[in-house]
This record gives structure tokens, sequence and C-alpha cells, in this order.
């Protein structure tokens, strides 16, 4: 059989060049309709959202238990990653246009095919622990040089270990869920006392997420094999942050507040094994990682990462950043391997962010406050305005793809509109 | 009827004046037996169990739903507080001296009464998400004491902010659970670079659980009295630590593989009911803090905490710290408001550490850090061994409770013991 990922295989479904679901993709997302509100699980491919629970109904798709009649992708993830393999084959199979099963079947394609239009996206996984790193060099330099050194932005532990943090799993939201300005605890420098208020320095981070889909045991150390087997896939994801809450709160214990009242994550969950073709070589680590953190191989994945603003003046958004997951220096195995590196245990359903993700250049950069330099090279709006944070209104979106040749591997939108505090 | 936290109550099961679990108790656990291993809730009565699963399909309790015969509280606690009250007072009157129904039906308490001692006992509750505050004054001076300024430790936002970070939810355990010596990345000051190897500092903190029984909307703040009665109860709590790990990686985003391997909590969750009798003022908080929150009323509780330690050469334990919980000068409501502060939604099951609870005496100081002064005053055993942090074979427990006249209202046991590393 065609491997599921070749360049050649086409689907009896038309799917666009430019469209983020031809059928080498077939991300995983959870969806209802009118007709039938009940959350399922289905693909993604073109313009439809293939029903797998109608596919299982109909004994057409058996991934050795039933998982697809179910509000989160989690049960079918904790079956494994040989159930992964065989289901996506499977599925590539049955919308393959040279296969009958499904094309030739009316009325299962009535009952399994829903035009994505018509379908309410809804948070894909239920997950389990959010976790998220600071792992993009160029972000880090870029922070550091804000706030602490310009000649020496990295803190000494920064080239040693992807540093990370536990972050709050009960906001993560699908992509189009509003997003409430929160109020915090801001103390600007100059200051007396803190007040409470809605915050002003309100910022999005261009993340990618990384689903995990198999757990490990508490005690437990794991190699480079282990965790890049349990990464089931990868998400967009956008760690809204209030700068003005972080910058009083986060010492000594880090960031809480400041970024627990939503993380968006993107509808669509693509497998590592969709990726696979776009595997590149991650930077040149330098000091060399410590032996637990050693990879060898190809890590990263050159995917474009695009981030574009809409203010409530504009007709049209506005393109504010485009980068590259590839940039990474730690990657998301390194990431995985840290993480459990204290015997933590980990859970089917664990996201982990990837964080910030920024590059080289200026337009590379993943957050506002990048960008604008905290806020002293405010960024120039088509509309006439300008913005150093986000403001009420802005609708912020991120996009991602994998270009291969003549189709592209996207994830649909993550995205949020800021609504003013209460 | 008389309320179930009458000084004068009497169950027809015996119970010492110094056992934790008298009538005026009532805390909720988990349990197994061999002759059923199905995890099941139950409340603990002097030496016994009551096993609130079998009641419940006896026919004698009714909570509005069956929510017993399942593996967690998590369930009851979302029929939400007036369930709490409700199931609280029925049970009290089953266990009463004068109160015939389960006294006089010898087959049903044949079936609802386990020997404690043949049971075994499970976490609690699902944990949705683990938050650790750093509340106590004395402790947060300690430290800074230590590690920063003598003179002035305390950090400029303490006094404003009852400072937290989200832990690692998925290595919550119940007493008794074995703690693995985890490895991680060190660098003492000295050194060069880092190495990877098990930790030399490994330690516990003293603190107490609080136990979220409902749940708040994404985007709502939470007033005093909305926090006060989302709390469901509370159970004894060791974070433990690894100090040199945490030493390393805690610049800029917060402890992570420092206190990832494991935190255990006390097989009983005491109710904020039956804690009632027990609330005290806590310290003045000075400067008044901002509105959000500010309380009225007795906000803490006087409840009595010991350390104790025993090394694998002694035998029986030593106490090493006895504080009390009413020190804290953020209290857990406070805690509570301030988490969903940003609109941060709180979950049914989540698990709110007090952060380590010291007092202003030496002997009352909550982890080896403290009572060794970081090793410079290590602290001496009955065995002719001393101790700056904790050695393999090191079993730590902790115990908690108030005292009312003629009995006292405890937890059980918080315990663990330390295995050599991997």
């Amino acid at each position: 059989m065609t491997h599921p990922n070749d360049p050649s295989l086409r689907s009896f479904i038309a799917v666009a060049p430019t469209s983020d679901f031809p059928i080498q993709n077939l991300p995983y997302g959870v969806f209802s309709t009118p007709a039938d509100p009940a959350p399922r699980v289905g693909v993604a491919i073109g313009d439809f959202i293939l029903d797998l629970a109608a596919l299982e109904a109909a004994g057409l798709l058996d991934a050795g238990a039933p998982v697809f009649a179910k509000p989160a992708i989690n049960d079918f993830m904790a079956l494994g990653p040989q159930a992964w393999t065989q289901v996506r084959r499977r599925i590539s199979q049955l919308l393959r246009r040279d296969h009958p099963e499904l094309r030739d079947n009316a009325a299962l394609r009535q009952r399994a095919l829903v035009a994505r239009k018509d379908a309410r996206l809804h948070l894909p996984l239920a997950v389990a622990g959010f976790t998220d790193f600071y792992s993009s060099k160029e972000h880090a330099s870029n922070v550091g040089a804000m706030f602490r050194d310009k000649s020496n932005p990295l803190l000494p532990n920064w080239l040693h270990i992807p540093i990370g943090y536990n972050g709050r799993a009960s906001t993560v939201v699908v992509s189009g869920t509003p997003v409430r300005r929160p109020c915090g605890q801001l103390k600007p420098p100059t200051a007396e006392t803190p007040v409470f208020a809605p915050s002003r320095r309100l910022d999005f981070e261009l993340e990618m997420g990384v689903v995990i889909g198999q757990g490990s045991r508490l005690g437990e150390r794991l190699t480079e094999a282990q965790a890049e087997d349990m990464i089931f896939g990868f998400t967009l994801l956008n760690d809204w942050s209030a700068r003005d809450v972080q910058q009083w709160e986060y010492v000594p214990l880090g960031p809480f507040q400041a970024k627990a009242f939503a993380t968006t994550i993107s509808p669509w969950i693509v497998t590592r094994e969709a990726l696979e073709s776009f595997r590149v070589a991650g930077p040149r680590q330098d000091p060399e990682p410590l032996p637990y953190l050693r990879q060898s191989g190809r890590n990263n994945y050159d995917m474009t990462l695009d981030v574009s603003l809409r203010s409530a003046q504009m007709d049209a958004p506005q393109r504010i950043c485009r980068t590259n997951f590839k940039y990474m220096y730690w990657s998301s195995v390194q990431q995985l391997v840290h993480h459990a590196s204290s015997g933590c245990a980990m859970n089917v359903g664990d996201l982990l962010g990837s964080g910030t993700i920024s590059g080289p250049e200026r337009d590379q950069r993943g957050s506002m406050l990048e960008l604008s330099w905290s806020g002293a090279e405010p960024l120039p709006l088509a509309s006439g305005e300008s913005r150093s944070f986000l403001e009420d209104g802005d609708t912020l979106s991120i996009t991602g793809w994998c270009q291969g040749e003549g189709y592209r591997i996207g994830f649909g939108e993550c995205e949020g509109t800021i609504q003013p505090a209460t």
C-alpha cells in the first residue's frame, strides 16, 4: 500500500494546493454539527471533515477499541503508536481516489463527510497537563537583552537546560474562543505600590504545542527514542501573556496569573507521522548538551509560521511575523526527555508548549514584546494605527504549514479576539 | 439534630481521645480491601473506615447521585456545598451512639465497617491541577535571608501577592508511596559546568493542601465568599524538593524538575466544615492587601503540625519540627481568590499547596533547608547521625490535628521513604 505521506496520493475529495488539509495530512480534531451536537473525532480533508465516529459505527474503521465517538482524542491516543499508524493508513486508504469503499458509497459519504464550514470545532484533547518551554535562543536573547544585559542576554542555565515551567491546563481553549483582557496586579517601576487593573501590556506568544500520546511511569526517565514514540502530534499554540502582570509577579517562582487566563491552540492536531518528510537538522548546540539530552538525526521541522493581526478598524489581517519552527534551539524530544528527567510521570494528553518561536530577523519575532521592543518601536498597521501591545478588538491569528511539492501540511487557524476587561 | 461538630457527640464505635478520627471529623478517603479490590469512597472513624459505597448500595446514604462507588471523591465534590453538608450530617447520624440504623444492623455493619489496618488507602482525589503557594512569611524570610539579603529578605512583591506557581499534578501521590531520589542537573556555584546526577540536597516541605470542590468559569473572578464556598477540605502535603536542581533551574521561570518527581498528600481529606470550630485570626497584614484580596473574620486555622524523621538506623521517628497552620500570612481563601484573579478557571479536584509552613521559632521551620540553615547547622539525630538534607532510607512523616476538648481532628499520616536514585 502506498505510504500515507506519498506526495503522489490524491483523494476523491478535491483539495486545493494551498489547502492545509490534503490527503497527506489527515490531522485529528473534535467537532460537532447542528444536526448532531455530540462532539466526536474527525480528520480534516480539503473543505470537509471525515467523521471517524460514523466510519467506526459503519464498521469501516477499527482502532482496536471504540475511541472516536468521544469528545476528545485522548482515548485514541492511549491506544499507542501502532494504532496511530494503522488508523492513519486506513483513513488514507478510505480517502484515496482509487479506493472505492467510501468513494462509491453515497449513503455513507453523506453521513461521514461534513462540510467544515458547517461544523463547530472543539478543543481536540483533554489537556492532562500543560507545560511551557522557553527554547528559542533568539527569543530568550531578545528578552534578556531588553530586561537584563544586552551584551550577555542568556542566563547561565539556558544553554544547558530546556528551561520550562508548568502552565495552567484548565484554560487551554480552542481557536476562536474570545480572550478576555485579564486584570492583575501591576506595578510600573516608578510606582510606589501595585494596583489591580486590566493589563496594559497584553501580548501573544507564537508557539507550537506538542501533544503527548503515551504516558510514562513515576520514577522513569526517557531515552530519546522513547520520547519520540510518545509524541502523537503538533498543534499551533498562542501563549497569551500579560507582560505587566508577569513583570511584577514572576520573581522567584515564575509566571502565574500572567499566563493563566488563556492559551489558544489550533483545532487540528497534525500527527508526527504526517510531518516526517519535513524534518531538518536543528541549530548546532554549543556547548554540547549533557548526555541525557544528546540527540542524533534531524530533530527540527521546516515549518513556516505566520502571525497576523487585525484591529477592529481593519478590513483584512496584516502579517506581523513570519518565522519557522526549525529555528528552535531545543527540540521537542529534548524537552520531553528533560521533562521526565526527574522521574516526573507523563500522561496521555499532556501538552508541551515550545516556547515563543523567534528567528534571527526582526520580522521573525514571535511576540509583540519583541516586535515593538517592549514598546520602544511600535508596529505600524495598515489602518494608520500602531501597536506596542494588543488592544481590545484586535484579532490575532497564527497559521503554519510545511510545504511539500504541490501540497502543504497545515493546522488551520489559531485565532483569538481580545475582549475588554470586566 | 445535633450539629456534626458538637463536641458532646459520641459514636457507637469506640474512638480514643488521641485518635485523628472521632465522630466530629469524618474525613473522606478512597480505599480498597483484599476482599474487594475496587477503590471506593469511605470516611475514617476511630480504627475503622465506613464504606460509603456500601451504605449507598444499601439505600442508607443518598447524595443525590451515585458518587461513592468511585476511585476518587471528585464526583461527590462536584455535587456542591449543600450536598457536602447533607451527607456529613447523615453520616454523623448513622455513626451516633444513640442512632440505631447502622448500630443495630449487624449484617450492614459487617459490610460497611472495615478495619483501617486491613485497607489499602489510595490517592483520594483525581488531581485536576496542582498549584503551590509560598505564603509563610517566616519561610520566605528564611529563604531570602539565606540566599539573598539578610537585612531585607522578602522580595518586593511578597507582601502584595500570595505568590504561587503551577506545580505538576501527575506526580501527586498518597502517603506511603516510596519517593525515588531524583536525578537532575546540578551546578554547584564553584563548578564550571553542570552535571546530571542524583540530587544531593533532597528536602521536604511541610504544607497543607486545599482541595477545591467546585469549579469557576473562564474569565470569572471570585469574591472571598465564593472562594470560601469552593473549598471542600484540607490535606497534609509534602512538597518534596531537590534544592540543588532548583537552584540551577529556577531562573527565570520558577521550579520545574526540582519539584516534579513527587508530592505526597495524606490519605484523608478533612472537610472545611469539620475545621470550623478551629478558625483563628491570621497575622495582621501590613501593608493592607489590595481590595480584591481583603478578608474579614477569622481566616486561619489553629492546627498543630509535626514533622518526624526516622533514618534507616533508627527504631523510632524523631520529631524535627512542630509548627502551626495559623502562622500563614496569606490564607487559603486569599490564595484561591488570587488564583482566579486573571479569570483563570478553577476545576473540581484542583489542589492548592499552602507553601512551606514555618513559624517564628527555630524548631518551627518546615524544611531541612531551614532546619539545617542550608547545611550550615546539621540536625543531630538520636541515632548519633546528623542531617542537613534527606538521605536514602530516611522516612519523613507529617501529622497534623486541631485539638478540641477531649478529641482531635486529624489527617492520619503523610509519609514517604527515600529510595536510592536509579
